[in-house]
């Protein structure tokens, strides 16, 4: 049976329904609203949430807010060395694809209109990428930008709270005709498709990216995975809440 | 019933199930290997296919060849100008998003070990934007591509046929409340939900891009946007088989 | 005799003081101020002229307005694919130099202090390239400016009419010793020399290019170039003209 | 007589077909294969001709050589500081304009056949600009690649002696209705119309480029221009030739 | 007594030639030939060394190898955040005079003719800046460059052993007329001069870096300022052998 | 004895402790608040230095001025034609280095809370290189900033006069186990450690910075190149002063 021989195969003895063993390490930073080292197993993101009182030309005047993000790379977060983009001077499209996807992800955990005019930036740097690192960037990146918004809320940058929700995000895949749910960066490259999966408290639908790598999938398989993904995702934002429970040190 | 007043509003009285016109011109240049004009309603897209006789760096030595894709839109596609991104020296977040989308769409509908070392790149420029620029570039985009497997056949560039089957994509959407197939720019800019679909001849998944614009979007919408990207999909596949049922004019 | 010679070798069986068949496409786009599709033979160029609010830096508070105009090639407008610039994050030196002809060329056309503090911007992006892209971009160019100006006169952005005349452009170039007008790619690959003329409704120059190719010219030379450029040019704006005498179809 | 009133008013009490002082100071530099110091009056422009043994991609393998400039402004060439292209990260269209102008000029003055696969870059960065500076450039330019040949020709880079004979350029404009030869910063502001002619010693034309500043010209003002500019390339020929006579001191 | 208010003044109780807390984590992430996080106070530095197969194109073919440095900062390592590199497409003046300070030390260490034609570069990316980084990321970046030596001799990349001896930095600086060692940023803010000493375990000079902040600085006060550096320096040397002393878990 | 032999080796007959001939000439360019071509033997240097009328973004409001200054190579200063730094679209880490040492040691010379919010740009363009170019433009650039700022005295532009004193610059070097001053290209590449020293006319430090080239540097040698440097400082600093006491030829 294929699926016994995809639980066999994953590292740790993990199962095809496990998360990595998730940490979310707050206030890793002395000066930012809001930072988090989180880790998807050996996966380590350090995510930041900056305020910043002015707000992108396309919004000024507007009389709302908005949230961003950035993402990079330590060059040597691969296992071969990846070049530095600001020695490049330019960023790679994947980089702008990650970035873009993590913005939309987080924009939806708040409500842009209670907002004034100031922008929440989430840096999402990669320390070490060991597959799923977009995924480890929207969840610790929440948590970050979840502590910033207190902050924008204490200086009264806000019209009462704008916090909606956490989000979350995990990646699923097909490897070797079983789903599996957050996969490490041995199993992405097997793996005949892809899917970032970003979900609200609610278990609705943030963002959904699925790329067939290897062939097109099916729709049985699209089941397959999303049925990963919901519970996968849920034990994210638990361990998000948890992560969030307790009062912070001294604050920025 | 909301499914009626979603109706009731589409421009040329479209039903919410019905594609925009569709045209499909081939061989609208004179030089490259494959050429085709593909229009969705005022969305026009020049796509073209051009053969390389190299590989990317990655791939060097490996006996294979590569697909790739490159997006830009005239400045004056859109309503408001937009700025050229050769003057800006810098391509946006947007359009390495979409490149890389259509690049990867593209690739599952050939069978790139049966390339020799050679790069098929195909170009997709927006002449005016009316909403569904990335579908319309994949769907004319796979017809340029298919033109030019032929003449690299014909060029002794490849080992046997190495077409695959085509693949088109179709954008689908939330606009209040109704599932919309192929929205223009006005149900674009209105729709809670935007999702793109990339599938096969035999209604399988290559791509599968959702974003909540507005709210995040539940398993029933889901549902519904793929109940209409499925036929709409088969709808656009049937065109272009006809597009390319006719013998090429002399060819390049 | 050496005409002779030259009439026999044109394609399409043209005389040496011969234009290719020109075509002005006005409106080709549903958005801009000003649209025009020219094509000189099978060279296409796509202009569009887009009103701006403001003027460049050098210009702030002097109560007049300004004319630019940018250029750009579709990577496969020519026989081998050029590499696209946006993606190259660099204009060539020959966009730089042609677009800078082509603004000054039109600015020829507009009396800029009857213009309030906008811009219009000639946007000349090549669909396809046969030789004499920049005579095409730039009596194409002037079609759109004209219908752009107008709507800045409807619109209450100038003092007046602004608009001066028309202007129009074309090649001129020796090829085996015989002066041909409008050269094609093939005929401006094997040009001793290559001259751009841009010239008023009246007769009176406004650029004047001429480059040795493969050897210096005399005088009596210039002498048979502008000979063939005069009327050429003539016919041009009476075309030009003929495109404008019909009114727009309810305009941007 | 508007002539009398043109004369008047050239500073230094020039008349209207007479040069500014011209100097060209060869082997400024120690190590260049060719360096002079030109000055037209105020304008001094640095140009040297450095042999690189390889050619550019699309000659390579041909056999042939290749001749090429480049252009700079230092940042307080000009009354008003201009901002430094390498710190802008970028060169201005001027400044691509006016070295493919150069180049082209110069390349007139040597049988690129009879170079093996070698490129002579002639850079010319202007010291101080006072009008005139692509003229400047191109004479003394001409001056320091002809060293540079015969440097080539000593080192056995060539097949004979590639030089064909010097070139040289002038400006000439329409000011206040008369013609000016040669003109200066102060002149050139107020030009209706402003051209650069590059002529070789027989008194053909290389290049000509023509701009209606103020409004159109003539055929009668383009000949009065003409006038000028031929006897004026004659006598800036004559110096170039006089420079030339000297033996080298040590040479590069 | 100038020292006693000096010292009543730093933060932690600090004394006046007394470093901060040092650490240095050695084989931080799973991949790189070496990889420290090394931290002087908050001051935290990730320092990664990885062998590249190739050399500078200015030492191909001449037998021996190179060191070379990159150095960056995330963007919330400052307390405001400070734009990302990447994103601005350019790396600042302060990055660049900071790698190359920090690839000048680290070749000292480094007998490069005994190296066969590879790179190691040593990556310094800042995670948290409180003063100090470029030291940090000598003294950090030498015991990453160390084990991937190790590594290099391992893999019969050298020709013997390379290694000539550790250096680390430290830097001092003039505070209100008393020298301090290893500033941390609140007291390089009132610095009157800056210094950057790097050193040899032998106690020799590598590089020199003072700068006059506040007012020019004389004899005496270089004076002090390196004789609180010499032992400083000592103690960081022994602080990296102790490091390095320990057995590496399984390497790269 | 070792001194002997290293006096011996130098072109020109040079004593170890001599500088290159220098001279500084004023007023090079017309229009510039101040320009001076310096030399140092074969090196030369043009100095410019331009008033702004703004300050850089960190210190608008803040009612003082800034001192700043930009730094080049034409081309072919060097035996090597340099890429231009324009056409690369780049300027080097070296040039960034140097132009930060540049203004560094230039803001000493002056009291920016003496400037209005004016900003004075020193441009530094080497004309030709041959060894100490950073020491030359320090050298000539205060002579050129000392007349910019009499000319912004002049203009009402400061609050009293802003000057503190003239800074110079020179390098010294251990060549051969001997110190040198003012060391020539080709005793730097000869040189075991290379230094440049920036004083005041007191003799106290403005900038200091050491680099071990071949192998570390001992105390012993350090006392011994500062011994050269203070000496070959202060008769940079009366050539200065002679090239300042006569009065300006009209100014800018």
């Amino acid at each position: 049976m294929k699926a016994a021989v995809g639980i066999q195969m994953r590292s740790g003895n993990r199962m095809a329904d496990q998360l990595r063993e998730v940490q979310l390490q707050r206030d890793y930073l002395a000066h930012a609203e809001g930072s988090v080292l989180v880790s998807f197993g050996r996966t380590r993101v350090l995510c930041t949430a900056s305020i910043e009182l002015h707000v992108p030309s396309f919004l000024r005047g507007r009389g709302q807010g908005w949230i961003t993000a950035e993402y990079g790379m330590l060059p040597r977060a691969t296992a071969q060395r990846t070049r530095r983009e600001a020695a490049l001077r330019h960023q790679s499209g994947r980089t702008y694809e990650i970035q873009r996807l993590i913005g939309r992800s987080l924009r939806q955990a708040v409500d842009l209109k209670r907002l004034k005019e100031i922008t929440i930036l989430v840096d999402c740097d990669v320390i070490e990428a060991d597959g799923g690192t977009r995924a480890a960037a929207i969840t610790g990146g929440c948590v970050a930008l979840t502590d910033a918004l207190q902050v924008a809320v204490g200086q009264n940058l806000t019209h009462g709270d704008p916090f909606l929700g956490l989000v979350a995000a995990v990646s699923v895949g097909m490897v070797e005709g079983t789903a599996l749910l957050d996969m490490d960066y041995s199993e992405d490259c097997r793996a005949q498709t892809d899917m970032n999966v970003v979900m609200t408290a609610a278990g609705e639908f943030v963002e959904l990216q699925g790329s067939a790598e290897e062939k097109p999938f099916g729709r049985a398989e699209l089941e397959n995975m999303l049925a990963l993904a919901t519970p996968g995702i849920a034990g994210l934002i638990e361990l998000q809440g948890r992560a969030l429970a307790t009062p912070r040190k001294g604050a920025a």
